[in-house]
């Protein structure tokens, strides 16, 4: 009598986890530093000091207006300094009403899906994508449509993406820096993606919303990371302080829907509806008060840099074959044989945790998250030769 | 393009928002002295000092663990602490692997909603009942059947919860002690309820789940609050500490999926997979450390017992008829026209902020919200005399 598709849900394995899981069994039967640990994507750089001195501030004041509930877009001045910091960030006009803060960017794409598609719609995404993507759309009872990256750099396909657009397309998550490739799109690629958005939405009269997904913004090696909305106007943002400020455990980032968008206000009424909804009160108050202090503390991307350096290093001295990263921190890495699990397998024979693209919508790739110790990664070095070793026989 | 239905909920009138909203701009016009909001159930209730100790001491921690991920379904010890909590309150052997930590009560009733219904399904509550429960039904795409509860008592009307049951039956919804009429079910009739639940149940081949809404189980001033997973095997409770510990907006609760129920690990199960689909990552994991190390800290009743009496003694005096308030911080009076909306309108000319049974499914009554400060309740006196003597005329 329960929700069969729920509990498949509840019982689908997760590689990710299992991995973790896995690594987690090992590191106690062998020691901690004998295994190599590229499973999960917890960030490892700390909170910044900002972020603790914003707690303890907040809790020195009334606890009755601490803790109280905000209206479920969020209290009102901490929206103001959201609009305020995404004005002054891009040049634009953000307005507060048009800021709703969620429980993470998992709410957000959620909530964003549930606002601007009908049952039976298509989502477009391109893979190898956040698995995520499809538990949401499916919420919303629409069918996520995925269009493969190019080969090898990962980039968006807009031609494919043109021809996946049909009549029931209402959205498309794009999330840029990338998880799980760390690759960034460029303005250019951007710029042909949204023309192809607006003449497709023309042609079919529809709007084409775009659900970027950012939780990696600020994460990102010199590359530049255009401000979506200012290349195409239907797009609805999707943030999260998760890893810009090492908060993943928190819950905390928020929805801005474009003003460019025509009918915005009616887009955020929607996205209101779709909060509560999915049983959304408001966010974590506490958390709301804290990031909104914390708005111009600058993400510490120099720690995964020096991973990223040393790893890509590493990689490319042993004779591995991957997707420079450009931002997050991830690393996508072509499989040594054409079943990235059974390459997955091996690796676990090496101590190394690797986790195999099936699980984002490929095959033949594996991602390392590198948010581990710079110790570890250079420790690793050894077997993830002796695994590369291991195929050249 | 956008979702209509989900438009329409976040367009939605919410009468209670709406006086309080009034009842700030009145405030400020006249002072705020001078205006009685009895609209909003925001403890007034400071948290206990222990909460604020919890933070600082967990704060205190390393900053990467502080706040990273949690398994979906919450820290293994916090689950561990509530599991022994509740078998230590109750005389019972809960497992921490039946305890999912939620986003407060409200994600946790949505939860629970999508993973014991299907589409098509009904859900009975007892009107009138906290309206979020009609839009959580909804999103499970289920219907919402409202029993109307025995007047002038307010308490459950067994027989026709029984009448009202049928093979699309999937759930109840009870929320005990009550908002918004202050009631508590006695173990009597809780048993009869069970009684019925079984008979149908078993009729029906079926199981008829019990979701129980906890939210002020220990805001009561004197009554018995039976635990009722001992009464009925298949409960699932609902809990938050928004008001036992006055942390509204941090949004902390729990589902607790009985033991009792045959298959409980798959009730279990598909609580992950709706956790997942309505797009919760993890309960805010500062938040989880917080209340399991304020587990046994009372709820402050005192306070709200001291303005429910000083409340009901005035009402009383000047003539009103009300419920009795068993528990909760709500008081129930029944409206001295049949429109309660003309009533709580009329209301407003005395500065006083009732809320209309509209809102809650049912007709000629309002709630006054009485966690507000003594001196704002004993000063209402004079405007709730002339408001029920401008109806004696």
């Amino acid at each position: 009598m329960i929700n069969q598709h729920m509990h498949d849900l509840g019982a689908a394995p997760n590689k990710i986890r299992e991995l973790f899981m896995y690594g987690l069994g090992r590191k106690a039967e062998i020691g901690a530093d004998k295994v190599f640990d590229y499973s999960i994507g917890n960030p490892s750089v700390p909170a910044p000091p900002q972020v603790k001195a914003a707690f303890l501030d907040i809790l020195g004041e009334d606890p009755v207006k601490v803790h109280e509930y905000t209206p479920s877009p969020g209290d009102p001045a901490v929206r103001a300094a959201i609009a305020a910091h995404i004005s002054k960030a891009n040049g634009v006009d953000a307005r507060p009403q048009n800021i709703y803060i969620t429980s993470g960017a998992s709410s957000a794409i959620a909530i964003s899906l549930g606002a601007v598609t009908n049952p039976g719609d298509e989502v477009i995404t391109v893979s190898p994508y956040f698995p995520e993507y499809k538990t949401w759309a499916e919420t919303a009872q629409c069918t996520l449509v995925e269009v493969p990256a190019t080969e090898p750099d990962f980039q968006m396909d807009v031609d494919a993406i043109e021809a996946a657009i049909n009549e029931r397309t209402s959205a498309i998550i794009l999330n840029t820096p990338n998880n799980p490739t760390g690759a960034v799109y460029p303005r250019a690629a951007l710029e042909r993606l949204a023309a192809v958005l607006r003449k497709k939405g023309a042609e079919l009269g529809r709007t084409i919303f775009l659900i970027s997904d950012e939780p990696y913004r600020e994460l990102v090696y010199g590359a530049d990371v255009p401000y979506i909305p200012a290349i195409y106007a239907d797009t609805i943002v999707c943030y999260t302080w998760s890893k810009s400020l090492s908060l993943p455990g928190e819950r905390i980032g928020y929805i801005h829907v474009n003003e460019g968008i025509e009918g915005d206000d009616a887009v955020c009424t929607a996205v209101s509806g779709a909060g509560r909804a999915l049983g959304y009160i408001c966010a974590p108050v506490l958390l709301q008060r804290v990031v909104a202090r914390c708005l111009d503390v600058p993400a510490d991307v120099s720690e995964y840099a020096k991973k990223r350096e040393v790893l890509t290093g590493m990689l490319r001295g042993i004779g591995y074959e991957f997707v420079e990263p450009d931002g997050a921190f991830y690393l996508w890495m072509r499989s040594l044989e054409p079943d990235a699990e059974a390459f997955s397998e091996r690796a676990k024979q090496f101590e190394l945790l690797l986790v195999p693209s099936n699980s984002f919508g490929c095959t033949g790739w594996v991602r390392l998250s590198y948010c581990i110790s710079e110790k570890t990664i250079r420790e690793s070095e050894d077997a993830l030769r002796a695994l590369y070793e291991s195929y050249q026989a």
